[in-house]
């Protein structure tokens, strides 16, 4: 009797997928019992919880806490797989994918998952001075450098240090906001590490906002009490105002002032990768790929692009850059590539909101539900994080934060406190080598003057 | 009635104690009540967990869980001071300790306990190509490099790989052997990881010792043991061999065969941290300062030198480069200190050797204690677990680190298998500019070629 062999996988539909953020991951899961094969391409081998990121530069969570395995993932799935790699281009025509240093992937079907990266809008100085936090090495660079001006500080007796202290976030976001909230707690951590200063009255954190109030999406009784909240903290919040031009010592802002400082944590806004510039297609003013109401590239209907990295047509314009967005328009590319294999029409994506929320720091937060139902306060916060901690991927990581947490919230303190010595290596795609040597070379520069 | 000043601190002996590995952080904490002022210097800002070194670079384990911030642990604590610097020199005359980059600190005592650094013996191509494991930075980069091997390797299908996947060890002592059954107990996760290929027949572990078997200054017995557990786990193990010279893509044994590998790891000794050439006293061939029965630099007995980079005469030759030593001989020098203080006689040192023990990975491990006592197996590796979750600094590290043992444990995983894209900054101490240069961009021209 013959034995029953399954369709050999090779000469089923080839999806690959760039990018292994919410939106890739969630569409790759989506495709996990799919007859295609999927190969996820992405240049780190995990998949990072960018919501958290700012909790490891501020030294409250580790790398490991909010950082997975992506073949840890996918062990024992036959459909999908992992490749380590930097796409240089696509070729929509021979419909295939160029990654650095390998062998082009050619691919039935694309969904293009590359996210967003820091946008510095031009302004002077932001990308040589400026502090970006898109990905891990960011997040571990900036803690680096903020333990790094207390030690310097310190060693120096505070003379002819000025600004040393001083930390500007740029941008009243949710990720500005809840850094600020979280840097205001090192420095009380801190105070504790350092005897001979007194560090609450030493140290600044000034939070920039364009608009006229924080957090600009969420409602005026939330934005209202998010501002109170960081002031009571020790938060300078100035609203209406905008950086003109940073340089090493200073934050040059549009009304003429200046702010001695020597970090400029910049949290202002986000551009699509420069994957969503290889497409030759319609891209919005910040390079996001426009795409069709199923979420394909216009001419190219076996081409998805989702999440950070498009523009999808909503009720008010583009849909906002959001992990929830980035996870439903994942699943619904998926799910138009299961209706293509069975021969239906492709449907168009729509957006449900289910609402957003922001932490400003220990027991308070805000958060607003579909519904118009808000929250604000310590039940806020506990919504926060008990959502935050079961979105984690991975039983180890959901406990490995929640134990960091419990232990900083009963002992008042930040536990990841460690200078390394370690340069990151810019991941912006696909970045030139002289590049990467100038910011290498800086960031030593840097390093090697502090130390 | 005047209010009751107490001495002021400011006049009191000033101690100044160089390195927080176990030897300066046992006599600083042995200082905390005595009538001094303590300033801790180090380079770094935590206090590493060193025997557990190679759980970060294999996977098993995260930075944070093996290093604790030093300011931490003196919290509270009016008497100790921590201070980041780098020594780069040291006046004994004037009494002064220079820093790179800050004003020289000046002494009435000093501990010397800067440890030791990797030990190339001057073997061409040690030094570029092989990856030594003496700090945090390096565990993290060699942990890249062994991830970024296996993606490399999947990436071209295996072709043209001769000795990707082969990984030598070097040195078939406690570090090495530990090195060596974590290396194939990786394989085992990243064979689950990988499914185009089978590692257990691709990867290879070769351990290499000078020696006629594993371990030397254990009991046969225990030799034995623990060179049959590891062949038995996969590892090929060679004793009375040594390298004569690598190149980025072999090892050249001294035989005159040669093994085709990228990837040299590099446990075969170590030499006196470059702090004990600024001495001019007489050093032992590692390096090591001569020190007087009381620990004491001779001519100079206000400088104790004391842990890995102290030549302490013992019953057989010189005190061997461990744990125990560095604490005892910490807590030594600074009771003499305390004793001169007194104005009493500084007394020997006498070594106690309570046993030693080693890993050799999942259930297994040799352990030997006072009075001739050995264990090994199951039960050793029980001793092992637990002594050395006991013996790290901080509830929060040792709960981490117990939550990611036993997760390892019971899941036969490897959780931190992160590739971070940053590279390190040797600490090498006083490294020329050049240098660091040098090295980070040959580390990063690796980089750019595997991504």
């Amino acid at each position: 009797m013959p034995v029953d062999t399954p369709a050999s996988s090779a000469t089923r539909p080839h999806v690959v997928i760039v990018g292994a953020g919410f939106g890739g991951l969630e569409a790759a899961k989506a495709l996990r019992d799919a007859p295609v094969r999927v190969t996820l391409v992405d240049r780190n081998n995990y998949h990072k919880f960018q919501p958290l990121l700012y909790e490891v530069a501020m030294a409250g969570l580790e790398p490991d806490d909010i950082a997975h395995n992506v073949r840890n993932i996918f062990q024992g799935n036959d459909t999908v797989h992992f490749r380590l790699g930097t796409v240089v281009g696509i070729d929509t025509n021979a419909r295939r994918v160029h990654l650095k240093g390998g062998d082009p992937l050619g691919y039935d079907f694309l969904i293009l998952a590359a996210g967003a990266v820091s946008n510095d809008f031009g302004i002077p100085g932001v990308r040589e001075h400026g502090y970006p936090l898109k990905n891990v090495p960011d997040a571990v660079n900036l803690r680096n450098h903020i333990l790094r001006q207390f030690e310097r500080y310190d060693r120096r007796g505070g003379e002819g240090q000025s600004g040393a202290l001083t930390f500007v976030v740029v941008g009243g976001g949710p990720t500005g906001v809840e850094m600020a909230g979280a840097l205001v707690e090192l420095f009380d951590t801190l105070n504790d590490d350092f005897a001979d200063f007194d560090i609450r009255e030493q140290a600044r954190c000034i939070l920039l906002e364009m608009q006229d109030g924080l957090l600009p999406p969420y409602q005026q009784s939330l934005q209202t009490y998010t501002q109170r909240v960081l002031e009571e903290r020790g938060v300078e919040v100035l609203t209406n105002t905008a950086v003109e031009q940073v340089d090493a010592e200073a934050v040059h802002l549009n009304d003429g002032s200046t702010i001695p400082s020597q970090t400029l944590i910049w949290a202002a806004g986000v551009k699509a990768s420069p994957v969503a510039d290889m497409l030759n297609t319609e891209q919005a003013r910040d390079g996001r790929v426009v795409v069709e109401p199923d979420l394909s590239v216009p001419g190219c209907p076996s081409v998805y692009a989702i999440g950070d990295m498009a523009a999808i047509e909503g009720a008010d314009g583009f849909e906002p850059q959001l992990a929830q967005v980035a996870l439903q328009s994942g699943r619904h590319a998926a799910s138009q590539i299961r209706r293509r294999l069975d021969g239906a029409e492709t449907e168009a994506f729509s957006y449900r909101d289910y609402g957003q929320m922001a932490t400003i720091g220990r027991n308070a937060a805000v958060a607003e539900f579909a519904g118009g139902i808000t929250f604000k306060g310590v039940f806020a916060w506990l919504i926060w994080v008990v959502i935050h901690i079961a979105k984690l991927v991975g039983f180890r990581n959901r406990l490995s934060a929640f134990v960091n947490w419990a232990y900083n919230y009963f002992t008042y303190s930040r536990s990841a406190r460690l200078i390394l010595d370690m340069v990151p290596i810019s991941d912006d795609i696909p970045m030139e080598v002289e590049e990467v040597d100038r910011e290498v070379k800086a960031r030593l520069e840097e390093v090697k003057a502090e130390v």
